[in-house]
């Protein structure tokens, strides 16, 4: 493949000629295009930081300085460049490569990432830890402009500013956001971008003046506080304190590294902007960027993904947007996440009534309140992982004044190959501890569609639906009328309860006892919060014998609430096995291999039965 | 009284002649002084805000305009002018008037506050939904300085900016944080309030020019929006899509007045700039206004306060930093709260080890995992419901990585006057879902001192102490060597599990009940998350009867998980009662009341145990 080949540390990255640092970069693009094709990816965003990342290899030793990404999929050059280039074989899969930066992985990742809006926040404590040990080590958060809008970026600006603690925050400015519109800060950024004249006086000053004539530097930075203290302010990062450095084109090697260099020794705050291209280089994704967000396999050559299905989230889209035409009150709210949450067809046909507030789920949740404490019916469509944000505004701003808010809880439970920081584990705990909230499990496409549709129209206060990334499974009927069902058999020896897909898993195991002439009871919850144990407490009286499947995590999960209902019914069970998501730290891999290696597919369930059953496995 | 015994409604406020308003305004702090000096409250903020709510009031029509108050501790003039006053005769009591904005205690109140920087969002909802359906009224969100400084007010106000929609954002700017020297944004704050010319300038073309000549104005933006694409830029809310007027003298009437009716016909998003003094009127809050934020019953001539007691912060504070001492690593942070996390004194002992990042409980949070993977050992010092904005961080940032950062976890439990938005009832459930966390119950003072140095000095990952506002009970043994303990008897009637201060409520109950020839035994949890529950399976197999009685929400409680491993060990009990928050939602009141209210004082719980034993109150 070329020079990638001797590439085997940052070190050799250094150690290239300048010249040679265009084809280290050609090569990368062909690397990651042709891996991703196959197995899918972020490619858009990965492909407009090639040689950024390779800049701040060429300043920065990784391997002591601690660079920390924001969201972090843009990190496959980085871990290319790191020693990781064979990892992209088993990418994503269980016990393969992470998609994300992960300190288990590499002394070169500086910190875990997979959430937005946190690296400055993380970067300023390391810069203090720094300080406070008397160590010497750089600090470099790397942020894009559509994590910037997350409220902890700013909170983590405003700290950094002031603290004038050394630290360089790279603006990584792909100008997605700005692209969609989303938010002022956005409008800023783009204005930001046409400031010719003052980055040419910027350059001029600190390129050249400052580092030889502390005294010239000096001068005019009494000259900036003189004009702050008037009119004139440079721009947001300059009033929080930062030195602001930019715009800087992302795709020039040397600019970008000649002003890490500057930043490096300014030894205070600085904000390098650096402006980039998602896709770039890659005809497809440049034309359609968000497309190639987050990508399955698709063609390396036209860029042409494989076929995908129907899933839960285009599902939840269009039964949103058909609900919304029989109620003029209903609004959907995403936070950046239109694409994900099968919402681009809510917007074009309901433009007005269609809110992206970028990447601010408290903000997002927030507003939904005020929505609905003024007679509209939000809807907030949000990964379970992200709607963790929330916590405190569920509770304070929705619940507490029971406010009909409706949550679409997009990628609930096992999430798969995003790894740990993405997996649905907590959603059934959290939601379940908000005053009043009412939390539905669809089991399939339809029940999705009654659910909502119920959640919307029908329910009042705070309420939730919980779905999975992908698609359904054989179980098609539609239960949503009640809270609980007995959807397969009616046996006396064994209670089995799941719901959501899992339910899938929980039926197939029923049958495959059956044949071991082993009468299950397979009970589907359709309502999980609050929690009507009638139904099972019923069966448990049979069969003396329960086990709970559910793909969320322990503490908190909804055996632990049936056992608690059963005990307190008098009820003794012989035996009883809860199997879930254990402490809700699910590694990165295929679902199907997550659902193996916890436990919650259909033939360990099934052993698991037989082992309560005979005391020891039959299978 | 004079003026206010004829104000019942803001009609009557808007109905007084202009020169009558300083005397009003004499009159409503003379009340305010006299009645918080009785029962105590949040003083120095409201004596600051009396002209700035009058102004409200004579331009705004709360009935029908949304007022939405941010943190709304600075409500009580708004409470007098809307026909309150008599509430501060049982302010803040069991089924008394809230200290807070209270919806369902007023239609005035536009909205629930208690925590920050939610109103520019709630606001911005409000506004949307207004034009959604047509309707015509006007939204004006009221926020401080402090609570400017947290993530949300940021993504509310890039949201609302870029919204173009009606809406105006009052910046109460009292200085608090700017003296505290707290962050960029406050620094940036200081450098506003000087920028004399500036104002006149646009005190002139807005205030005179533009309401007559539409063409100027126009002129005037674009000449705007050319400095803009070139340097200039007037501050961040200009950034932000915002059109600014102040600073304004939030102490004259007129001038607020003024502004608010330009900003009202503006029809854009604008934010109003206003500067007061907290404490304004009171020597005493005005030489000291940190020491009456939120104060108890004090002399209302000198401002004097009536003698509170050594409690848990106080405690704290001192053990934290008596740790310090022992250990350079250890480094504490607030988020603005160091009174009343009690962090004084560890400030004044380690000035570059404290770190107070305003309200933000977020970048708090991830800044501490920053600190921790860079090997310092940080305690962040936070009130248990406001520690709920960092439930994501809790897991993403510090449990995934299993990092060693200890949270002092203050006011757990029923925390009493401040009511429904402040009570610490969800701590237990949220943190007991975090992977790896460990979570203490010290139940006294000297507890508190020993699982403190245990979480900072032995532990590893997640840690988290609760204890609760105020003082220490009875029970003053140290049990924390153990997980678990019995601390009262080892009768063979009914076993009685509690932890924190609630362990003395349990103890005097047992001994009510042994007067009554019922042999208790009494459990005291030490340590909540990991579970550890054999002695009291061992326990409830000799009694069969089980009461637990806990400060915390129902759902994800203690007793939920006893009862589940009860079950699961195949224990059959022939009674069990859960006593806890229930939903969580807990009003104002004195604890005491409230502990009645919920049935977890003595009295209620040794009925409780009567009733298991007979099936009838004995009591």
């Amino acid at each position: 493949m070329g020079l990638l080949d001797d590439i085997h540390s940052p070190a050799d990255v250094r150690a290239l000629p300048p010249e040679a640092l265009d084809e280290l970069c050609r090569e990368i693009r062909e690397y990651l295009i042709e891996s991703l094709s196959r197995q899918g990816g972020h490619l858009a965003s990965n492909l407009g930081a090639v040689e950024l990342t390779v800049a701040l290899h060429r300043v920065y030793d990784t391997s002591r300085d601690r660079l920390v990404f924001d969201v972090g999929h843009q990190c496959y050059t980085h871990k290319i460049l790191t020693g990781r280039a064979a990892g992209f074989n088993d990418f994503r899969q269980l016990g393969g490569m992470a998609g994300f930066p992960k300190p288990s992985e590499s002394v070169h990742d500086a910190f875990i990432a997979g959430h937005a809006s946190n690296s400055v926040s993380v970067a300023l404590g390391m810069a203090r830890a720094r300080t406070a040990r008397g160590e010497d080590y750089d600090v470099v958060a790397l942020i894009g402009d559509g994590a910037l809008n997350g409220g902890m970026a700013f909170e983590g600006l405003s700290d950094a500013g002031h603290s004038g603690e050394p630290l360089v925050v790279i603006l990584n400015d792909n100008g997605m956001s700005i692209n969609e519109g989303v938010g002022g800060l956005a409008d800023m950024l783009g204005r930001m971008r046409t400031r010719v004249e003052y980055i040419k006086f910027k350059k001029w000053y600190r390129g050249s003046v400052i580092p030889r004539i502390p005294l010239v530097s000096g001068m005019i930075s009494r000259g900036k506080r003189w004009l702050k203290e008037r009119i004139i302010t440079e721009n947001i990062f300059d009033d929080l304190g930062f030195e602001y450095i930019g715009p800087i084109d992302g795709h020039d090697i040397r600019k970008v590294a000649n002003a890490l260099r500057w930043a490096k020794q300014y030894r205070a705050p600085v904000l390098v902007h650096v402006i980039t291209q998602k896709g770039k280089g890659f005809a497809p994704a440049e034309k359609a960027p968000e497309a190639f967000h987050g990508v399955g396999a698709f063609d390396a050559r036209t860029g042409v993904p494989q076929y995908t299905g129907e899933d839960f989230s285009s599902v939840f889209g269009r039964a949103l947007t058909e609900i919304a035409g029989e109620d003029k009150s209903v609004v959907a709210i995403t936070a950046a996440m239109k694409e994900g949450t099968g919402l681009i067809g809510f917007q074009e046909a309901y433009p007005d009534r269609f809110f992206d507030v970028g990447i601010a789920e408290e903000h997002a949740c927030a507003m939904a309140a005020g929505m609905a404490a003024q007679g509209l019916k939000p809807v907030f469509a949000v990964y379970s992982t992200f709607l963790q944000r929330c916590y405190d505004m569920l509770i304070h701003d929705v619940a507490l004044m029971g406010l009909h808010v409706v949550f679409g809880v997009d990628r609930a439970g096992i999430v798969g190959k995003d790894g740990a920081t993405h997996q649905g584990a907590f959603d059934v705990a959290y939601l379940s501890s908000v005053p009043g909230m009412k939390l539905y499990a669809p089991s399939n496409f339809q029940e999705l569609r009654s659910m909502l549709r119920m959640a919307v129209l029908a329910d009042t206060g705070p309420v939730a639906v919980r779905y999975p990334r992908g698609g359904e499974g054989v179980f098609l009927g539609d239960s949503s009328g009640k809270t609980a069902e007995t959807v397969h058999f009616h046996g006396g020896d064994v209670t089995i309860v799941s719901y959501g897909t899992e339910i899938n898993e929980a039926m197939m195991a029923a049958r495959m006892l059956r044949d071991r002439d082993i009468e299950p009871e397979v009970i589907k919850l359709n309502v999980l919060s609050p929690l009507e144990p009638e139904l099972v407490l019923e069966s448990v009286r049979r069969t003396g014998v329960l086990l709970v499947a559910e793909d969320a995590c322990a503490a908190g999960c909804v055996g632990e609430r049936l056992l608690a209902a059963i005990e307190q019914a008098g009820i003794c069970l012989r035996a009883a096995r809860l199997v879930n998501l254990g402490d809700g730290i699910l590694e990165h891999g295929e679902p199907y291999d997550l659902r193996d290696k916890t436990g919650l597919d259909n033939g360990s369930l099934m052993r698991t039965v037989l082992e309560m059953l005979h005391g020891e496995d039959k299978a």
